[in-house]
């Protein structure tokens, strides 16, 4: 059944949640789930309500806003999948499991492409019937490679970038050409082992414990809203390359979580953290 | 400053947020925090919010009453410490933790007795300027015992009674003689190793995560409403006992978690389950 | 380079390892890593060492037959990949994230084959270019579908058989035509949950935790020796689809990594348990 | 019973089992466990065997000596209680449960005394009738609170210096005076936050889970030898002020379990890592 996801960001009023409702309650919809947050220290709220039932988009909005503080955000959103685009570099693990997960139609997304600056993943992305484009960084400026690759992404229709170990660092042009639509599995803990090689560097430091790290894409490298985390166990034993193998489970599970999260809508920015309802 | 927590639990009907939200909105309260949970398949809706302002109970309830579907649950509580006994036997690791957490002015709770069938807490419980009392079963029946337990129980002031390892089974009679009141610690990750000596068990299965369960306690020996679940890993290396002194971090954390949800009014139960709101 | 394994299991008495080692020092070998255990309990005895030099297997395994009691089990394997067998239902999860990694380089085992008793993942395992074996299990007898599956499988190389979610319970026949060459993941965190369902059963009973666990398996449904287990973190909000599909992501690493085990030759049997070294 | 844990740190050579096992053998010890591990990077060789039955220490280290490179470390260590004094500061919890550990027999040391900055703590570690010497800070250069507080601790048995959250950067002069025995707990899954406040840095990043580390402490802050680490998950309702009551758990848990591997004699250290045999 269709399902609507009406999604509210604003500065807190006495009477928000009861205003909503009732504009909600007017339009005679049914409210199947609802989720709020206050930030206490900012005076922000957040409203995630799942809804069903019939209604004008554009006279839904109209109403809301009036009960509403000026610059609030209104977006409605619906469960129907969303596209994406992928972008790669030479490693499978990621990338394969997002493959598999939509093969067997449980990815609540169409990927729509995957864009590679290596041409190695071709293989692969062209048994699932998916169009894949490459598009070597070689001997062109950083910024070049990027317009290549922004015009690649273009020809596709996405709603989202997911960059499923895609190994090179963007330029805030590319950055701001997709804003908040860009979303990063980082192969660390993060804010632990920022930059190049975060197993060597936890390999180095005697970690015990290693993680990975999914983020949307900032200004910052490695600095953007953190979506979601997880770790693993490791010891002595382990060197670096054993790091990066065990890590490689949780990268792919952290990102496929990350994703899920942000198909369903689930995922609000605020200032530079994520409100997950 | 003072909180009330307002705790409505319902049958689903269509303007529900809004109707209740309409009530806080007219009484000129503050909604400071507010979750839902709609039970899809028994259409069974709970509510928590924090509010502050001034209110009087009475009204307050009845107004609620009169949008509210009939039998429903309303109950207001809030944000002072409430009133606890302790049963134990003779494990420190659970009594010793909420004892510390206690004195350290971190329990949402007082701790206004600890019962025992054993002797040997007495030393550490004194320290703590806190009564003990000790009812011993030895040449008791069951029933005579927990009659003795009840009595004193009722000396003190509690609005829950808390197993911190109380190695005794309960009759059906003690135990509705505090319907919903008793929280227990499992030392199992329930429902693996129902019984005596779970970490016997676990070790002759040959497991390899062991943990804890805290629990609601009904009728049914380890099967009340889950609260709380943590493990932790294990593997060749332990012995049973070994399996035990790791579990026991597993269950005094546990323990004080699920505590802490209760005291702060987050636990509804639902059937044989909870709501964490 | 080639790495040998030494594997050794005995009763424990004096001066084994000393026995042990030199033999291996007799026969100028280099000991890369080594790793023993002894059940303090049964007076067992096991020893993983992992070796490189020149050595002829069956003289080197003379001679640590004449320092070792009798009735010692002594293995020696290498690090080269070693074959399987695969075989599935309907489920992609575990499949893919095998044909995955063996199309990445990063598994340690040649897939030779799928066998599957519907005909839903032929597709999937032939983008793939490995064989698929369709047999299916309707109007046919347990034992003469199983006996078609014997069949098929000895048409392969393997040195293990994966289920990666097969969904038929075995007879004694067909396990014992494997002993303990047949891999399982079961869907829950064994022992709870035994049997069908186990997703309904969890939400049923209203856990925090879920989990899956990977296990050798024997003539007793979901009680053969465990491998590993992991867990997720569930709560009221999941339905038990929600459950399965939060699963899912468990399941699939835990094979992964039982399987990374055994392929490793870090598994020993030890009763219904396992020594992983 | 006795047992002795024989800690050996040397250069891998071949034939270096064969040729300890072989003094165990000769000297008629019998061997409980035994654990090696090798930093193929470095060739460095640690093993820890646990042994009972009669020796002169001194002549069985002289006879190993044989055996072994020059320059390599033989350590000899038994399995009674090892004395250890505390330093804290204000909280309670990392010291509280140890203090509990203590009173229960589960801590495989004695606390000979506890030394604060402030006089807080001195009303809960008297209950226990343990020594409590309280330096104040305050008009003192960090040296010559250092010095009082090194006298303080020499007063005392100790062999492990256990900061159970001494919130004082320690000099140079302080941590070279103890090397190697000095156990700390940092509030932050390091090397992440590193320096004051780790939970306000963490609340600040939006991270989605928090740690702590217990490490050796050396002379750069924060980045000795890290022993243990563990973690627990956080979501947009946690104030700072929430993850540090969250973190506490994790803390004290944390700071338990590196302790007992350190008395237990597991924790080699080995560069700026340590190796957990």
């Amino acid at each position: 059944m269709k399902e609507y996801r009406l999604l509210i960001e604003t500065s807190d009023t006495k009477g928000l949640v009861y205003n909503i409702s009732k504009i909600l309650f007017e339009h005679n919809l049914n409210i199947i789930s609802n989720a709020e947050f206050v930030d206490n220290e900012t005076d922000e709220f957040f409203m995630r309500t799942v809804i069903t039932g019939e209604f004008e988009e554009a006279i839904l909005k109209k109403d809301l806003e009036k009960v509403l503080p000026i610059n609030s955000k209104i977006k409605i959103s619906d469960n129907t999948k969303k596209d994406i685009v992928i972008l790669a570099t030479k490693e499978m693990h990621c990338l394969g499991d997002l493959l598999i997960k939509h093969e067997a139609g449980e990815l609540e997304a169409n990927i729509t492409a995957v864009i590679s600056n290596h041409e190695s993943l071709k293989g692969l992305v062209e048994k699932f019937e998916i169009p894949f484009e490459y598009i070597s960084h070689e001997n062109l400026p950083r910024e070049e490679h990027e317009q290549k690759v922004i015009q690649a992404i273009k020809k596709y229709s996405f709603e989202y970038i997911v960059l499923a170990k895609y190994m090179r660092i963007l330029t805030a042009g590319f950055v701001q050409t997709f804003p908040m639509q860009i979303l990063n599995i980082h192969h660390s803990f993060l804010p632990a082992f920022i930059g190049a090689n975060p197993y060597k560097q936890a390999h180095q430091r005697g970690v015990k414990i290693i993680g990975a790290t999914s983020h949307w894409v900032t200004n910052d490298l490695d600095e953007g809203p953190i979506i979601a985390q997880d770790i693993t166990r490791v010891d002595h034993n382990y060197s670096w390359e054993d790091m990066r193998d065990a890590g490689r489970n949780v990268e792919k599970v952290v990102l496929s979580n990350a994703l899920d999260l942000v198909l369903k809508d689930r995922v609000f920015v605020h200032g530079n953290k994520t409100v997950i309802l």
